[in-house]
């Protein structure tokens, strides 16, 4: 590393936890650190947490004066606004200024935008979908993401909220959405929750079919358990991906057709199961699609990990503020 | 108009007859013209029919020198490649070299673009969506068209074919497209010829209903039909663009979630119906959507003529070309 370049830093916010980085332009990941985002109960304090825990870092690259700004990542993110407005998985409630608070503490510039988009641009300035101007990046972990890129840009919409596919409608009346009160969308289908619930309604249905699953207390059913499972060819377990799958290919190809990306990528908790999701995804997504966008659409995992996609997303902002 | 201005042609090809104008920069249409598309029964003629139908045009605003371009409005048509490809509405099969042969025939450049893209533009240029950068428009004819636009740019994907939202699937194994062969699209639903299929249906499940619809010979039963019966109060067909609205307000909430536009523009013969399709299409919309998408997007009739937003948006494609 050179000491005059200069570096960006590039920071998650997650409901759990904070990841943040400082990153090169070439992408490399120089420091990184973490800190709890769900112990600070006021915005005030996270900051104040924030700044104590990056302070080191800025200090041994060469001091603030190396740092052109700030990026950051987190859910409900406005990149137009820079705010955090009503994250249903935040302590902090209403609307968060938040680039503007992190610009004031740190005394350099900060955008914000959403976690998926920050993965996206990730994606596609150091990622699987280097070089590629149109493609579609979703996020299977605790909620289902998206962030979409055409025209080599993403779209944010006339208000910045574009991009929820988690949201779209994908069974009409189907399962009831925990905390939008929405009926069937594919959040509740094929996030690392709707695979658990998919799990529970498959025992309950199917009272006579053995199971590992049925050995498991039911507060630890969770989709790892599920992954375990099927990867000991457990038939229910395996039934659960292949519905998940079938169930995320149509959505997808609802997605295909709107606007027909080179490549979709997923990314997050869920995509671990690897062959065991992608195969029934991919065999419903072609089958749903109109045979003009047939056998073209590159149906890819990331090659990123979750947490350097996301720092390294958000911290590519920084290369777009105007200063 | 001034004698020196550049002037570009638009062509907008339907499955039955193609319409044409000579456009001034403004969007003024100075020559309107049609030729039948149907009856050419290959391309060659086709375009003979075309060449012959416009030169008088071309001549009376003072021959070719004024003309900058042409500009192609077609079922799958492809911006980025000028060709026609596999239209089921088309007598030519396979893939057509269209803009190839408007450019050789003509002796002046042509670009091409999908139908629906090409009014998208229209509007943008000269109607609902004038100074938008973020809508999508919706064609409620035959069939269902879009046009998307994004960041102020149509969408047009990595091949060309974004926005095929007509075929996105709207209900999971609902009614079966006589083309397509997909179950449950939207264009089953929410086209004239969908809407039709919603009345048969409704009059064969309600024998007993009274309608005026149940005077009307089964090859009269139109949309225009069940307008007019609506027109009347007529419960069954009303109950058609109830049913026809709530499916397509759905369908729209999965759009806005996917691109946050500031307007969805509803374009096309079933547009008629007014405040009948637009009511509970609206409501269905607003109470699809996410809370934080709710009573921000407008949604709009064109305020083109439908021949003339096709004619004006293909004429736009001729701005761009480079020469």
């Amino acid at each position: 590393m050179q000491m005059n370049q200069q570096l960006a830093i590039g920071i998650d916010i997650g409901g759990t936890n904070t990841v943040f980085g400082i990153v090169d332009a070439r992408g490399d990941i120089l420091y990184r650190g973490a800190i709890s985002t769900k112990q600070n109960e006021t915005v005030e304090k996270y900051i104040d947490a924030l700044y104590q825990a990056i302070l080191p870092a800025i200090e041994k690259v060469g001091g603030k004066d190396r740092i052109k700004g700030i990026g950051v990542g987190a859910p409900n993110g406005n990149y137009y606004k820079g705010t955090i407005e009503y994250a249903p998985n935040l302590n902090w409630k209403g609307i968060i200024p938040m680039a503007e608070l992190v610009a004031a503490r740190f005394g350099v510039p900060a955008a914000l935008t959403n976690d998926a988009n920050a993965a996206a641009v990730g994606e596609m300035m150091y990622g699987a979908a280097k070089g590629m101007k149109d493609f579609i990046m979703i996020t299977l972990g605790t909620g289902v993401g998206s962030g979409i890129v055409a025209n080599g840009q993403l779209i944010y919409g006339h208000d910045g909220f574009a991009g929820e596919l988690g949201h779209t409608i994908i069974i009409p009346g189907g399962r009831l959405h925990w905390g939008t009160g929405a009926k069937g969308s594919l959040e509740t289908y094929t996030s690392a929750t709707g695979v658990v619930l998919t799990a529970k309604e498959f025992l309950a249905a199917k009272p006579e079919q053995p199971s590992i699953l049925r050995k498991v207390p039911a507060k630890k059913l969770d989709s790892k358990a599920i992954y375990d499972a099927a990867v000991k060819k457990d038939k229910l377990a395996m039934d659960v991906y292949n519905y998940t799958g079938e169930i995320l290919g149509r959505a997808l190809a609802n997605f295909v057709m709107f606007s027909s990306p080179e490549a979709i990528i997923l990314f997050g908790g869920l995509t671990k199961a690897g062959e065991l999701l992608i195969v029934p995804t991919r065999k419903s997504m072609e089958e749903n699609l109109l045979p003009i966008f047939r056998d073209k659409v590159k149906l890819i995992f990331s090659q990123l990990n979750e947490s350097d996609a996301a720092i390294l997303g958000a911290s590519a902002l920084v290369w777009e503020i105007k200063v």
